[in-house]
Order: C-alpha cells, then structure tokens, then sequence
C-alpha cells in the first residue's frame, strides 16, 4: 500500500472510533494498523485495529471494519507451548456478520469477496450488534464482514501472534502493511 | 444492601455506561455488579462492574466509579497454577486516579476514605484520562478512585478469580452484593 492509502485509512477508522465513542490518544491515532494482507484490495478484504495491550497472557484491540469490509477466513493454532488464541468478539458500533464452522447457513448476509471466493469455506453465521458477543475458540475456521455501515468491535483474548494466523486463502500475508 | 440500593446503584452505573458510548443487552445491565464489600457505604468505597468474558485465559469488564468513589487496597496473588491476575487499566471517561506500589507521591490527589484510613498504605499516583491505560502486575498492592465526575473503566486482564483477592482492610468481604 502507499503511504497515503494507509493514512487515509488511518483517519477514516479513527473517526469510526470516535462516532462509536471511543477515544484514543494521539500517539494510538498515529499508529492505527491498517492490514490489506498483501491483498491489496484493501475496501475489500482487510481490517484496521488498534493494539491495547497484548502481553504473553491476555490481548485487546478495537476493531474497524469498513462497510463491507471483510477480514477474510483463518484460525489461530497452537504455537511454542499455548495452545492457540481464544478471542471475544464485543460488537460496538454498526453490525458484524460472524462466520465459523458449524452448519452453514441456507443464504447468508453477507457478500463473500468475488476474486478470493473459494478461500471462504465456513458458513455458519452469527450476526452481532451493538452489545451482542460471541467467542471464537483457538484453532477454528472464522471470517467476519462489517455491515452495510461498517461496524467497531472490541476483541478480547488470550495472547495474540497475528504472524501464525493460517488463512484458507495462500496468498495472504499477514504482515502490518504500515507505508512500505 | 438492600434490594433497592442495588437496583439504585445498577440504574446510575447503567446511565454512566450509557454516557460513555458503552451498549449493554438488556439482560447485561440487569446484571450489573454492584460490589459495595461488605462495608455499607458504597458511595464512598465501592465499585459497580459488567463482566464480559472471564474464562480460564483472559478477563474482561467494564468498571464504573461514581464520583470519588473508591476502591479499596488489595492484590490479586497467585491460586491454583495461575501466578496472579495481571491486569490492564484504560480509562474511557472522566478520571481515575490509580495508586500502586513505589515512590509516594507528596499529596495525592485522591481523597482516602477517612473512616478506612489504616487501610491505604500505597501511595504512587497514575493519573488516567480518557484513552490512557496503566498495567499492574500480579500479586501488587493497588487501589483507585474515580474523579470529580467519576469514571469508566475498561479492564483487561487474565483469569479474574475476585474471591481470592487479598484487601489491606480485614473487614472487607468481597461478594457479589446483589439483593442479600
């Protein structure tokens, strides 16, 4: 991504932050991660998070998801001796389709991204607002896509290393996109 | 507490919630903690918090402090296999002074409960405001107090096991006071 595309980013999910009355201070604003996943096609499929704490026992981030934007399927293994990340998803603002493996829904709400369909293969849907959570276990298939507003959800969960995410997808990198 | 203090304290946490941006479900702020400790002045030491998750990983809570209310010293030491509650504080509105182990401060800013005095042994003061957050690790003395206009709180933390808690004040019995 260019510089600008992830300030741009950047700013637009630090005002959903704001509308959803969150606040953060500047050094956080400043330092919001915006993820295209090598994809770019960031409206797409990606995410923009902020970081709270993410220790070796518990982590928390402020999730946006743009409108339809999708943070595409992965599960969290076990890596060194945990046994992979259990995560909290706490809907806040707008609406949150939730995908995960069980019986798949007859049509679901939402759109699976066109250019990357065959790697979304779990369709059991869970819709979330405002106040509505649910938790994913470790080491299960999920994707989630914001609404047609977008939407802010608070995760919450165990100790969090994005860089051993697998994803259904092969071409995705989960690396911070931050201006290279 | 009486049924009525509860249900008081529940309906005033719920609308300082409300304030800060902070949905609950409906069943959520029926649920409401309403911890006043065993001590019956909840105004002054006390706290009223919502619990989101609290699995055998990671925790997490919303706290409310009305205005000068405190809560009152104790540490979170090891039980079981698990070496303490390592806990994230981040303050989403008002104010919160914190007070933990090292260097007292000359005057703190917070007023200490006068008829539980004894009781305050730790006085390193962090002053949190909306978007600042402060760890304290496990099995060290810690209290707080929301300020002039009180306060919202978002914890996070690992496993959270509240009745192993250890207080300064003997007199403190720390159960959920709900009605009894």
């Amino acid at each position: 991504m260019k510089r600008s595309e992830v300030l741009a980013a950047q700013l637009r999910a630090a005002r959903s932050l704001g509308r959803a009355g969150i606040v953060l201070t500047a050094a956080e604003a400043g330092e919001i991660e915006v993820a295209d996943l090598g994809l770019n096609h960031l409206e797409v499929e990606g995410l923009e998070l902020v970081t709270y704490v993410n220790s070796s026992r518990y982590c928390a981030k402020e999730l946006v998801l743009f409108p339809r934007q999708t943070f595409p399927e992965h599960r969290h293994p076990p890596f060194e001796d945990n046994p992979g990340k259990d995560e909290t998803f706490r809907c806040r603002q707008g609406l949150v389709w939730l995908y995960v493996e069980g019986t798949a829904a007859k049509a679901i709400q939402a759109q699976v991204p066109t250019k990357s369909a065959p790697y979304y293969t779990v369709f059991h849907e869970i819709e979330l607002r405002p106040g509505e959570q649910y938790t994913i276990p470790r080491n299960t298939l999920h994707w989630f896509q914001g609404g047609p507003e977008g939407a802010v959800v608070s995760e919450f969960s165990s100790a969090s290393r994005d860089e051993f995410d697998i994803f259904t997808d092969p071409r995705i990198r989960r690396t911070a996109q931050i201006g290279d």
